[in-house]
């Protein structure tokens, strides 16, 4: 299992782990129970406030304790937990309880109830922020309100879904164009 | 430049392109204009009808002419075009025409009049279908009415941007988890 020391990392700049496209892993807690779904389908919409839209099936245990919570907590999983991670979207919290099956630690939240999964690389503590069209398309507004980051490495090795089981790992090479920006357009 | 045959592909399933995160052209058609933008917010938001989601900033000389159009393309490209990627997305279509400018070929849509990139590894061609959200949080929704995606190789060599003008390059390898998929769920 990945052990990660994490730090407070501005949420304006969540897009720098989140518009690479990652699957992502969303916890969140209801009454008494706690759920881990897998995301694919995320967007970041604004940087300040730190607005991500989300899509969330209807069929997921975890639509209606967000929906109910207005709460979850967006967490970003490396490779290592590919498994893992495939696991979790292929089960249901309606008959497991997905911390304890698959290892992972719900560690308490700084201003949210939704615990967040300690073993992955980032977690950003969401709530939300416009429910305006979670009925006509399961479609959520988060404003993440409160964002930690591993320390290192720099660069998380990270799983980018295509569809039929198959996933792209996010490559080691970065290509730098910074000289090329206009300033305030990076 | 690269130069892709391109063949039909099924819209449905534009996710295995679009779920990964990479950064796209997006171009479009209004009056007698063509222009070219670049955009790293998007996210799919449906299979069938084939609904993606995207901002698209008011700053940009392409949100009004793809708001009074209510059509553009979403054109993949390849690392082989990142450096024409970032200098489209740092100059304004107000003062460039960037077909011209960047030696790229517009070619026909099918569907719609806003032109292909025929450069781009895939291209997608998009009407608005539901502009609720447009003036609320500049957010679009389109519908891909029709796909053309390179004929090989089968996983294009995709740019993440990471924010601060740094790229991941999409990695080769790929992780097949397949077996551990519910059907349904793939």
């Amino acid at each position: 299992m990945p052990k990660y020391t994490k730090n407070d990392f501005p949420t304006w700049n969540v897009r720098r782990f989140l518009e690479p496209g990652p699957i992502v892993l969303v916890s969140s807690a209801y009454q008494a129970d706690t759920n881990i779904m897998t995301m694919g389908w995320h967007m970041v919409m604004e940087f300040s406030p730190a607005l991500v839209t989300c899509l969330i099936s209807g069929a997921n245990h975890s639509f209606e304790m967000i929906r109910k919570s207005r709460q979850c907590v967006i967490n970003l999983p490396t490779v290592d937990l590919a498994e893992a991670v495939v696991r979790i979207g292929n089960c249901s919290g309606r008959n497991v309880d997905k911390f304890s099956e698959f290892g992972l630690t719900p560690k308490p939240g700084t201003l949210v109830r939704s615990p967040l999964i300690d073993e992955c690389y980032a977690n950003f503590e969401c709530r939300l922020a416009d429910s305006g069209w979670v009925n006509k398309y399961n479609l959520f507004v988060f404003e993440v309100v409160k964002a930690h980051v591993a320390a290192s490495p720099k660069f998380p090795k990270t799983i980018h879904y295509r569809g039929d089981g198959e996933f792209m790992i996010s490559g080691t090479e970065t290509a730098k164009y910074r000289r090329l920006f206009r300033p305030g357009m990076l």
